[in-house]
């Protein structure tokens, strides 16, 4: 998934990922049944879904069922339901209407590989198969309930954070501080700490551990992000495989725009820090969730 | 909700939809929580939402609902989240990069309203939400999975309706009034189908009042289709309060370009038998939805 010319090849949290990352691949390649569609929809979602990509949320998905005492075959429809989700996301952030991006892991966009009219509709189509994909699981219907309350909530939070991110409406007696975590929090904190919580979920996992986990997503959602906002500035845009200085040429507001390129890295190692902790009370179930953390602390993609 | 001047005023299927349409409305406006959002996409939201607008979809969700001995309360989330669907495949399709249309309902389109970019987000917004509309309901968790599932299908095939209608793939083998049949059946019949099958599960309906509602949608969404190119041809703009003529402009493919106009209407008598048909076997408690077919057999918008 990353070539070994990068810090990241030989991390250990690579190993973390590797098998989750292989399931979640796997799953989205063959369970689900793309036959249903007509032809041109399939490629165009396929085309959205089925390429390269960290797989982040499924293997939090996956990486969180574990930790919870569960097994990741029973969490591979909610991890999937989540990349769903996220695919469907940046096939509509990337529209000429909202970032206008060309280039997304390392190929041009949907809407310039199909058009905008299908990038609009494949979007659509893959958020509501993802819920569709909850109901297919081997799951109680109690569990299923909680785990499309979860998506529904992330998913809408993730959209008030871009339109935050993108079209304003954030709360003016907010320090600019404050309203970038806001926007952070919504447009990635949402969907990774959903992860987090739909893994649980999937172990039947008690509330505490629910708590835990929780906690756990919302910090590496947030660390998440302010890594991107890093490598929106030290990165090319040939490495990271998606348009890079963005963030300062539209003149947003980024962490180390606020905070300084040493600034932004002390928040990142004090966040992998606060993540860490906050598994402690799962002990050696949680040590992948941990790898993980300090994987994505260090990574330039 | 209709002016005096139109055929369908006077008729009783008026009276039919007046009830369920004003506690849907009134569902819509006061327990569907819009100050969670960010106030810029909130106005957006509800633009797109709360406007006037023949709420079918929900007035069949609650009709069927007590067709099948259930109570119209116990369907107004379900009902909701169908309209919420409605609303936000109705943002999308006035997109430029679809039909592009620019009004509806009788005023500017929301993507004219709000901007491009909002109109993207806040009909994902909407999908998004009306999946958690599902989970907030008094049902039990194996209705809301069976709810969730409806509303999963029916947006997905509404999609591919869409996908058929503007950017083909249909069935090359198919007559053209088997492809013309096909996107209808998918891009209105499978929501119109949907609506009736969730009420009957808010009812806890058994299964053969589950299909003879079924195929009542079925066709009743076949035959809204038809009245519907029927008035692109036959009516103003300015009646039916969205743009009218656009589908001979387009070189659509239409019932009455395949069938003539006396022919199509011939076709709306025969579906309009069928689903009164359909209803039989429910006796006096399916009477509102055959007043409501026949209704929308001769509405004029």
């Amino acid at each position: 998934m990353q070539s070994t010319d990068t810090p990241e090849a030989a991390h250990p949290g690579m190993d973390v990922i590797t098998r989750p990352s292989e399931l979640i691949q796997t799953y989205l390649e063959t369970s689900i049944d793309w036959s249903l569609l007509p032809d041109n929809l399939a490629e165009a979602a396929k085309y959205g879904t089925l390429g390269s990509g960290k797989r982040l949320r499924p293997v939090l998905v996956i990486l969180s069922c574990e930790a919870a005492g569960g097994r990741a075959e029973d969490a591979l429809p909610a991890a999937a339901a989540l990349e769903l989700v996220h695919c469907f996301s940046l096939i509509h952030d990337d529209l000429p209407a909202l970032d206008d991006d060309s280039l997304r892991r390392g190929r041009p966009t949907l809407h310039v590989h199909a058009g905008e009219p299908m990038a609009i509709l494949a979007g659509d189509l893959l958020l509501a198969m993802a819920f569709g994909e909850l109901t297919r699981m081997n799951m109680t219907p109690e569990q299923i309930t909680s785990l499309v309350n979860e998506l529904a909530t992330g998913t809408r939070d993730m959209v008030v954070g871009q339109v935050y991110d993108t079209l304003g409406g954030l709360p003016e007696e907010q320090t600019p501080l404050e309203q970038l975590q806001l926007v952070h929090k919504n447009k990635t904190g949402a969907l990774l700490r959903a992860a987090c919580r739909m893994g649980a979920i999937c172990a039947s996992s008690d509330q505490s551990t629910l708590e835990t986990l929780s906690r756990y997503g919302e910090t590496v959602g947030l660390m998440f992000q302010v890594v991107d906002d890093l490598l929106d500035v030290t990165q090319s845009t040939e490495h990271v495989g998606k348009a890079t200085g963005k963030d300062s040429a539209l003149g947003k507001r980024t962490y180390p725009g606020l905070l300084g390129i040493e600034g932004s890295r002390q928040v990142v190692t004090d966040l992998m820090e606060q993540a860490c902790n906050a598994l402690e009370t799962l002990g050696p179930s949680g040590k992948p969730l941990g790898d993980l953390c300090s994987f994505m602390a260090v990574r330039t993609r």
